[in-house]
């Protein structure tokens, strides 16, 4: 593909600010930077395309230089796209309008560690995995596990609110914010302190957490941590049903025990779950149904899915005679003694809905490919399918309502499964994934987006919010409308006083874009 | 006292509105909204004064009839003081100047208890004790037990950001909003909702949680609430120190252990709370001490106090050779197992400092008589002492400095002894309660002050918040500069968008007055 040409006086004017190996305008960078992880850039990179590449990518290595870069931004009314480690999966980080991509990856310092304050200083540009590393070196803990750890940076986490797999004992991102250090259009570096019991200003961490670098750069933040459990368990059960499962789980938290994982899979995924691990505990139909699902699953250039997918009708109504039971994993984490007794509580609820105790097994083969899923995508593109997950979420009341709405949704043109993760005493998380086939690239992206489009207007009519931690980007932007209602005027208001060139990552969060 | 003529033109522009028995313009009803519950308040009711009455006051029995009032008192820039249980001790509710008083406590209805959200949706103007006890009679709870329980609202317990003698667990009243009926200044009604797992609007909750009627009136809240737990159990320690008490304090909390009363004494309180007991566990110096200063205490009346206090310098001099052991009180609430791993946990650190074991009982004293201090002090007063208390709050590293640095500020010119409770992982509140005495009105009030000047200074100075839950009122009014810096600038426009006739609670909170 063509690039537009390399625009000099840009490259001049960053030079004033920045040393020549901090600043890059070569195909291969600005065509890396052009697309994140989402299956939208997938499916186009595939067909040799990269649609919204940066003009210039730069490396600034200091607050200052952020500040610096922005205000130059500012004063030209350049867009900036603020990028971590491009694992997103909404387009937040797509050039839409071209302009600077500030990759903050080298402000990667843990800048003071307080084993009294029980709180860490970092750069938000740092790995995730290196950073959690670098804690449990001392004994202590994010308690954030994204399936995305090895590529996101902290300051991804931040921008899209990310939750991690043990977010129902640790909580979101946004639950273990305590201070800010934000850059704002202007330039200005403005800190912002989070804390109880701490000499207060007005608390704008809400705003910025979670504003995908819409009204400001984020550059520092204060993070809570915590001592490393001593102890972990795992148990699983089988419930006969989906509703079943979702009761258990709403007692258990609404009781007061947290445990780090909750994990209840949907009659589809239970079945490929069960299919592969090296044991299966369950029999009967359901072994012959994982056999013949498996080969569906694990040989996925099979031919029959792409027969199967061309007729997802028919695959819902066949997908309607899966038994109808459904696995759920628990995991505890902390002294052995308390998660000994919360097992104990957890175990008396799921027994009352007569599940199927499954034991340790299904908790720990979850543990051992926790990160596995996100990498393997590629096969499944690399076959001509597309996939992708979504992931919505809802108060207990109206959790089942949104499942059935949002999979009848996309069951009419993929094959769809869900797990329900992230449970609080409030609600829960649904993580759908699917896959979809198209003959070439028109007819895939056409019916991909058709998707998407179908499942969030599902999930808009029954009372589901969009993104429970991907963000909302480009991918979703369109229905920040349906959900904030009036609240999205307050939210461009906002935009209008702390960015009025809209020079910060136009285009994204469903903000109304400059006239 | 004289009170200003009652103004006849709004009464009867306020009968356009509300029914004749709405309103009132008596002069008993003025002068009893006329003050709160704040020492300063009381010293001036010893001396026949009540200094900023209303002029009139309303009781308004819908969200729709609060609108109009504030309509109108709008349209005319007439200052409206929202008014709940007047339990309030920062002088919050005083009539600065002039203006309606705004009773809510005809708000005082459950609209909807939801036991699957596990949330309740109630009007602002309920007392609290009466909404605990409809809670607990459906086996629920709110978890917040503030001492003012029997008296304030919801709407002052949101207005103040109050927290309750449990707060360790279940958290501030702000931990627990997950919506929020607002009418602002114009009379608009505005919903807000701030629960994770909900579609979004603009998450104002901070906002308006701790306003204290500066920015608008809040008429209904969405609020957590939780089952009744199954098991309760009390611990009790001696620690050689309070450096050593603080530090177990933290150690269990930032173990992930969390009691619901965490409460340590300083050393004088400690010696009056074994003075208040039964049976004393403790002896030879300390029960010889115990026994000089309970005449002290317990007979307020006596000349001696009055006499001590007149020589504070010395006093405190004499307090410095108290033996320096300071009593933990915990407590623990839910499912019999967890607590017991969580207690025998606590007790494994407190033990590891070699704190005498002091049983059960000084925490089941505790409970019998937790609302009682705040009934307490009418003796005082009536015997020409003065009192009040103080809560501030700091990080875990600064609250030994901050204890020390705001005791010796106040210890020169009056009695004072302290306790740390509402302890969370990244802090603590301290409790200062003081007695001090004024040979008349003028000294009392002038002594009274200066105290409070002395003490916020010291505050301040020291990193500490000046506000953990009894608000800022008039009291901490001159010390918000010093503590939110730029962030009262913002606060300060916020104020002016959304109230720009300062009509709403003038005066309060630091804000600047319209000039």
């Amino acid at each position: 593909m063509e690039l537009k040409e390399v625009n000099l006086k840009l490259v001049r004017d960053l030079q004033k600010i920045l040393r020549k190996d901090q600043i890059s305008v070569t195909n291969p960078d600005r065509l890396s930077y052009g697309r994140d992880s989402s299956s939208q850039a997938i499916i186009w990179a595939r067909a040799n395309q990269v649609k919204y590449p940066p003009d210039v990518i730069v490396w600034p290595e200091t607050t200052q230089e952020v500040s610096k870069v922005v205000s130059f931004a500012n004063s030209k009314s350049i867009p900036l796209i603020p990028f971590g480690g491009g694992s997103g999966v909404c387009g937040g980080t797509w050039a839409l309008h071209g302009g600077i991509a500030l990759d903050l990856k080298r402000l990667n310092q843990i800048l003071k560690l307080d084993p009294i304050k029980m709180n860490v200083r970092v750069q938000t540009g740092i790995n995730g995995e290196i950073f959690e590393r670098e804690l449990q070196r001392r004994n202590m803990t994010l308690g954030h596990f994204p399936s995305s750890i090895y590529v996101a940076t902290v300051g991804g986490y931040l921008a899209c609110r990310s939750a991690g797999q043990l977010s129902t004992k640790y909580g979101k991102i946004e639950d273990m914010v305590e201070g800010l250090e934000v850059v704002l259009a202007n330039g200005d570096i403005v800190s912002i302190e989070s804390v109880k019991d701490q000499p207060k200003q007005l608390d704008l961490k809400e705003l910025f957490v979670g504003s995908e670098g819409t009204l400001g750069i984020l550059t520092e933040a204060t993070l809570k941590i915590h001592a490393m459990p001593e102890s972990e368990r795992f148990l699983a059960f089988q419930f006969r049903s989906l509703e079943e499962g979702l009761e258990g789980i709403r007692k258990i938290l609404q009781r007061g025990v947290s445990p780090a994982v909750v994990r209840l899979y949907d009659e589809l995924d239970t079945i490929l779950f069960g299919s592969h691990k090296e044991k299966s505990k369950t029999g009967g139909v359901k072994e012959s149904l994982q056999n013949s699902l498996k080969p569906m699953l694990t040989c996925i250039k099979n031919r029959s899915l792409k027969i199967f997918l061309k007729h997802t009708d028919r695959l819902g109504k066949f997908l309607n005679y899966l038994p109808g039971s459904c696995m759920l994993i628990l995991g505890f984490q902390g002294f052995k003694k308390i998660i000994e007794a919360e097992a104990e509580i957890a175990e008396e609820v799921c027994l009352k809905y007569q599940a199927a105790d499954l034991g340790p097994g299904p908790g720990l083969y979850w543990k051992k490919h926790r990160y596995s899923v996100s990498y393997k995508l590629s096969p499944i593109f690399d076959a001509g399918f597309f996939a992708d997950t979504m992931e919505v979420a809802t108060t207990w009341k109206n959790l089942s309502n949104l499942y059935h709405a949002v999979r009848e949704a996309i069951s009419k043109h993929a094959l769809v499964l869900a797990h329900f993760s992230h449970a609080y005493p409030e609600g829960c998380s649904i993580y759908f994934t699917f896959v979809g086939y198209g003959e070439n690239l028109k007819k895939s992206e056409d019916l991909y987006q058709y998707i998407w489009r179908e499942a969030l207007e599902a999930c808009v009519s029954s009372g589901g919010t969009i993104s429970h931690h991907h963000g909302v980007g480009v991918l979703k932007a369109g229905y920040m409308k349906d959900e904030w209602g009036a609240g999205l005027n307050w939210l461009n208001r906002v935009k209008n006083q702390l960015d009025p060139r809209h020079i910060l990552n136009p285009g994204k969060l469903g903000l109304t874009p400059l006239i």
